[in-house]
């Protein structure tokens, strides 16, 4: 006999007939989220669904519910759906926004999430750690959503396992496509992360398989495996700057992966370290990336490791995979005085390659510890081919949009393997906004008589537009003025001397300028004079926001002038602590009587691999009379995560710069691409250096033709 | 004809009452202050005096009006008296505590502060700065205060010359008893400063005259001088660690000042820098200050200096000088690459010499800058005296509790000259409170299975109290425990092993131990293990607050052991930003199993020479296995105003510490006094140094019998 309970369907409104509404439901029940904005909405949802009946939580009509402001959904109990939410506008109030349990006490399980989209739903604070979706309990999904550039601290999805009840999970990470996610400049910046380093000895089980990483570019780590037996597999990584890394934990599985580089500098593939590992039939095409950023890179382990730190590889076997046009296949990778255990037991076999570098591929140790054998090359009768390489053919397997090379034994088993398309993963109902402008661009003059102007000239201008300053006279400011958005500010051609701003308020004001988030600004033929009658100091002439920020500004600056800053922490142009400048590029300037520094991106002291400008371009500029450095640019630590800084300082003088004891003219601490060239130094650095660069083994620098 | 109107006595209760009877006051109108406690006050009195009959304001009855909590006030208009006002329990609301203006249009001329006490009415963020008297206008005066130590940033006193309406002013700073002043550990710990260095080419005229200094020590500068034409003159200066300073302007006269070291190690005397300085009368006593703490230091300049920086000296006199056995009489001082201009056309004739060090005074120049004639020296009949010095006789004369040597025509005029009390100086009505313990100190002991208990009994302990560890077992915590008072941690005489402190909560804990402010702690035989099962991480073992302190802290570990910390920023000891310890000894103690740092005094990382704690002993001590530096001393920058960081290490052991590229075993950087003897690096700093300094040319450094 059995009893046949009609499912119900519940409409509810707000996060508390919400919360009562899941946890009253019957297994096969429908509970409907009320069309509209759902903001600042702490979502909790328990309840208890079976396998055949899940109770199923989503939307009354798609795209209808949108979740904004400071809100986050907590899911409890078992076999609970959660499909179709869509946050935007907004961003945690905690550390989550999707989380798979309600408290230590009820973890889900057996919970799917589906077909929901995150857009851009960051803290304001760029290093602000959260995670957008948190695993915890056992056989949780989270399938076909779309993830859109998370913009701070954190990885975007995390499982935890810290005891039992989270391992051996068996939880699914599927069909979702990670749309996008930019260079964050620091560690912290990862796309996924699966346990961490304190209970990475343990065994998680973790199913990452048909996912779309798209420009995942936040850091080294695209994936961070920190945990044992995972499977990630028949994914596709799109021109992401980083790799798939296995950084703690043994024996995980990395199958069928597609990787394409489409020649984009710094595009990685497969990371190894830890025991145990089988990496085959992946597809590795067009990385730039070298070092970490290698197609493939096994790294070397560290005596006696502590757990966080970088345990020895050993029996592991990598084969079958296809190499395609790869800058780096790199074996031994970050070998130094610490990481000196060399891989042992790794067997390297029937890996297919097609071009790629002079070398091939690379054993950094060449103790035996890597056995290379059966593995081929297309069209390369080189006769000094590394071990274990013979030349072999191929033919052509033509899957979706590419062809692949194709040979029975060696290489990806290309025939069998189907690559995951963007179209089959993500939420299928969302179409991204699309933004127009208000108005054409256009200009707005102002003479220097009428500078009090200026403030209300720039809240009416929208991006693109240009503020034209009209004559020769000081442009007399009373408060710093504030750029959110790309504007340009420049002098009107033909001026015979550079309008000056100056501050004829009594306060002190931290910059003339000061760019907010969503700012860029293009500057020139202006100058920023920092003291002024007896007038209130200006501390900068151009600064970022002390204000969180967590998007990258751009700041231009052409033929300008910053003169008499008298204070030791003033500076002509400064990148204020946790702002990231995407790009400062300073050309044909003059700085000149500053008792700071001439440009300070050297704000960011912790020692954490964190820095202020990703590409610093200064050509043709002058500093003269500055008690400080003319430029301080500071990446403190040994952390490997990110790209920059990136410098270029060309065709500079420096004249009377910094000659205290122990004082540096040109900072360039921590670099990794740094090139000084075509420069003058004149009386500088007289008790201490002329530049300064405290680089590690593998950066890039280059000093030429200076004095 | 006269009209006599007889003079008002008004009493007032509150801010606003008091406000308008001083700007309804008629000249020679008294207001007197209600008895009681004034608290949360911002007190602002604005009225018209005149010479012969200023207004006078003033408590009901002497030391019965106290102003305490957040608490100013602001004098404007002028010939107005405050009389015997007394700040205690409190600290400003602004930046300021007695200020002479009621805003830029409202300063005050005229008027007097005089017979009042300010005690410790300091921020409790140190490194909120602030000023306890602020000078505008003209013709002020301060007298017969007492300043008792100033806790937190910011000179005690300020002159400020903004414009005409504050310049050559006649301010009067005297008979004030300047009661102590703790060391800063930065720049900023200034007693009094006129002037700053934008406005420091125009003259102040202030007089700062009969006033008792003792132990100032904040800083290098006691005064600071920068504007031109001051008289400092008449004044004591008892055991000050530091010095009166020509920082900035010209044309001082410093005339008959009385410096009594009582061979303190630091003490220190008149140091010179910029043109047109008279230094005569001037008794120097057992000051054992050397290089800019020196008795007397003349500076070098630097070439095209800006405005904050070192101008030279020149056409400056030093005559008739009585210089007492001090260590250090020195010209050119602070002579380096930068600072190369020599002083020129100084005389230094007809002092005075008596004992003193081997050199008598020293010119690192030896140019002919400084003309020396004419000085004389009691019973040295040294065949190599230096230049302008000959053996000279004296007689002696007493004045007060001392007797001075005396010739007619060398050295101070001792006949003519009175030294000032301590009595007669600061508020007369004053009496320092003193305040006894409630009961005499005790011992509490707790069983390990009253770990619950810990947090209360520490609440009921008086300073000086012990909290007793009874057995070996766990001491199971859910929250950091605070110490804002002295007391002592031990385990019992006679345990097996030492009782572990873990975390039992699912929070990550900041330390188990908190320092905050007012505390002091004794720990020994107890171990702190960072990672226990699966609940929470411990970050640190002992750590200071994060909140903030105004008080140094005094931590002393013997026996102890901290493992098991599992993240790169974890360490066993650590030192919080903005806190300085007095004094951190640990010894005997084990660091084992850290990610981070051992011991951590490296949080500061301005470059502006803040460090975290003075004195460092690290003896008899084992770092084994730890990823980051065993210990990390920092203190960032050229700054020269501060004495520490002392460190000694000494029969420690470092095994498998910092292995990493670049990485630091001991980084010591800028500690001025260090010392690492008799210590064993095993397998430690492959990748980088043992040991590093980035010291300056005058600091202090000894590396002995290390391997
Ligand atoms: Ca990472
Ligand atoms: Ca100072």
């Amino acid at each position: 006999m059995s009893i046949h309970i009609k499912a119900a369907t519940i409409k509810v409104s707000n996060p508390k007939e919400l919360k009562a509404a899941v946890a009253d439901a019957k297994p096969g029940d429908t509970i409907l989220l009320q069309n509209k904005e759902w903001k600042d909405v702490l979502l909790k949802v328990s309840g208890k669904g079976t396998a055949q009946k899940p109770i199923l939580i989503m939307p009354e009509n798609k795209n209808e519910v949108i979740i904004t402001g400071q809100s986050a959904l907590n899911i409890g109990g078992e076999y609970l759906i959660i499909k179709g939410f869509h946050f935007k506008n907004g961003y945690s109030p905690k550390d989550d926004i999707i989380t798979f349990r309600i408290n230590n006490d009820n973890l889900a399980n057996n919970c799917r999430v589906t077909e929901c989209v995150i857009e851009e739903f960051s803290q304001p604070d760029r290093f602000h750690s959260d995670s957008w979706v948190v695993f915890w309990g056992k056989n949780n999904r989270l399938d076909h959503t779309t993830l859109v550039n998370k913009l701070n601290a954190g990885p975007t999805i995390i499982a935890e396992l810290n005891d039992e009840r989270s391992q051996e999970n068996f939880h699914s990470i599927d069909h979702n496509y990670f749309k996008g996610r930019q260079r964050f400049g620091s560690n912290g910046g990862e796309t996924i992360r699966i346990g961490v380093s304190r209970y990475s000895l343990t065994t998680s089980k973790t199913q990452i398989v048909h996912n779309y990483f798209e420009r995942c570019n936040g850091e080294v780590e695209i994936v961070s495996i920190k945990s044992g037996q995972n499977n990630v597999s028949f994914n596709t990584f799109v021109e992401c700057e980083g790799g798939l890394v296995m950084r703690h934990g043994s024996k995980n599985v990395v199958e069928g992966n597609l990787f394409l580089g489409n020649n984009k500098p710094f595009t990685g593939g497969v990371r190894l370290i830890n025991p145990g590992h089988h990496i085959f039939n992946n597809v590795f095409k067009d990385l730039q990336g070298t070092a970490f950023r290698s197609a493939l890179s096994v790294l070397n382990g560290v005596p006696n490791s502590l757990i966080n730190r970088y345990y020895q590889v050993k029996d592991a076997t990598i084969n079958n995979n296809t190499f395609i046009n790869c800058a780096s296949v790199l074996f031994g990778a970050g070998k130094d005085a610490e990481r000196t255990l060399s891989p042992q037991n790794v067997v390297f076999a029937n890996n297919l390659f097609i071009g790629g570098s002079d070398k091939i591929y690379q054993d950094d140790n060449k103790d035996g510890g890597v056995i290379f054998k059966d593995n081929g090359i297309l069209n390369n009768k080189a006769n000094n081919l590394p071990q274990g390489l013979s030349p072999a053919k191929v033919s052509e397997i033509k899957k979706g949009e590419f062809s692949f090379p194709y040979n029975k034994s060696i290489g990806a088993d290309i025939k069998k393997l189907s690559f995951v398309t963007k179209e089959e993963t993500g939420a299928s109902w969302y179409k991204p906004q699309t933004i127009k402008p208000k108005r054409a661009n256009k200009s707005f003059e102002i003479k220097s008589t009428e500078s009090e102007n200026i403030k209300a000239t720039l809240e009416k201008m929208i991006a693109g537009d240009t503020l034209l300053i009209a004559d020769e006279g000081y442009l007399r400011i009373n408060e710093s003025l504030v750029i959110d958005k790309p504007i340009n500010i420049m002098a009107k051609a033909g001026l015979k001397t550079k309008p000056i701003f100056v501050n004829t308020s009594f306060k002190t004001l931290n910059a003339f300028i000061i760019i907010k988030n969503g700012g860029e600004l293009n500057l020139k033929g202006l100058a920023f004079k920092g003291a002024f009658e007896s007038f209130g100091d200006t501390k900068a002439g151009i600064a970022s926001t002390e204000e969180p920020m967590n998007k990258h500004y751009k700041v231009n600056i052409d033929h300008c002038e910053f003169y008499d800053y008298n204070e030791g922490s003033y500076s002509g142009f400064k990148g204020s602590k946790s702002t990231l400048a995407d790009s400062l590029i300073i050309t044909n300037s003059l700085f000149r009587n500053i008792s700071g520094t001439g440009v300070n991106l050297g704000e960011e002291k912790d020692d954490k691999g964190i820095y202020a400008a990703e590409y610093t371009v200064i050509e043709n500029c002058v500093f003269s009379n500055v008690l400080g450095s003319a430029i301080n640019i500071y990446r403190g630590g040994n952390d490997e995560s990110t790209l920059g800084p990136f410098v270029t300082i060309d065709h500079c003088t420096f004249n009377e710069v910094e000659n205290r004891e122990q004082g540096t003219v040109v900072k360039l601490i921590g670099a990794q691409h740094a090139s000084l060239t075509n420069s003058i130094f004149s009386y500088c650095g007289q008790g201490g250096r002329s530049i300064e660069f405290r680089e590690y083994r593998w950066d890039e620098i280059k000093v030429d033709y200076c004095n």
